[in-house]
């Protein structure tokens, strides 16, 4: 059902100073940078293998991701793991009894199709399923 | 220097009902199950992609993930890079000024080499380096 670990979303309080961490230190190449408005942040992703660390530091105090940093501070935010039918994965994880945040799939970064599962279903793991726009 | 995400730790109350979540529902293969004494958990790897969750329950409460749990909650733990060259992605992340856990590889999982990162240098995200037993 889920074929990669697509990226790892990282809330951060800076994207520069992550940066320095991700790009200079640890040399993962930067390969998208974008403002994703419908979720409140900007965004920036770097290749590792075949999945990506994608940072996110929050447009505004009242985002999902600005909240979470003046509650939880910066660090791991979710996982996102890449499927060739979403449709068909949240048929399957709604059959299941998992609790969906996006009952249909809705736009996220670079065109992607992407969902949220609530982390009451999922042990505490905030988990987000994305269909590359390849594939759609 | 990062060759690909190793894999994902979750810190959880109880193995076997992740692995309702992760095995029976997200369809991930169990592939190890090993009591990591030194570390204090019971740990399962699942494949995802050239990747794993690691789902991880603490032996006790005053193991790191025991602890980790008794203040957060279960979720997301760390984040482990696979390296084929540990030692040297060490004198790199210590010249970089990163602060290490590890000063030196310890054994891991699967009779791996690994070391952590403090988070207080990674933004918040404890991170693992991890060489597969296969590569020394």
């Amino acid at each position: 059902m889920l074929g990669r670990i697509d990226h790892i979303g990282v809330a951060v309080e800076d994207l520069d100073t992550a940066l320095k961490l991700y790009a200079d230190v640890l040399k993962m190449p930067v390969v998208h940078r974008e403002t994703v408005t419908e979720q409140g942040v900007e965004a920036v992703l770097l290749d590792v293998g075949e999945s990506h660390v994608e940072l996110l530091a929050p447009l505004g105090p009242d985002t999902p991701v600005g909240k979470f940093l003046a509650k939880k501070g910066p660090g791991l935010h979710h996982v996102a793991y890449q499927v060739s039918d979403i449709e068909a994965t949240l048929a399957a994880l709604k059959a299941a009894g998992t609790r969906l945040i996006d009952e249909t799939p809705r736009i996220g970064i670079r065109n992607s199709r992407v969902a949220f599962v609530h982390p009451a279903s999922t042990g505490g793991v905030l988990t987000e399923i994305v269909q590359p726009a390849e594939d759609h």
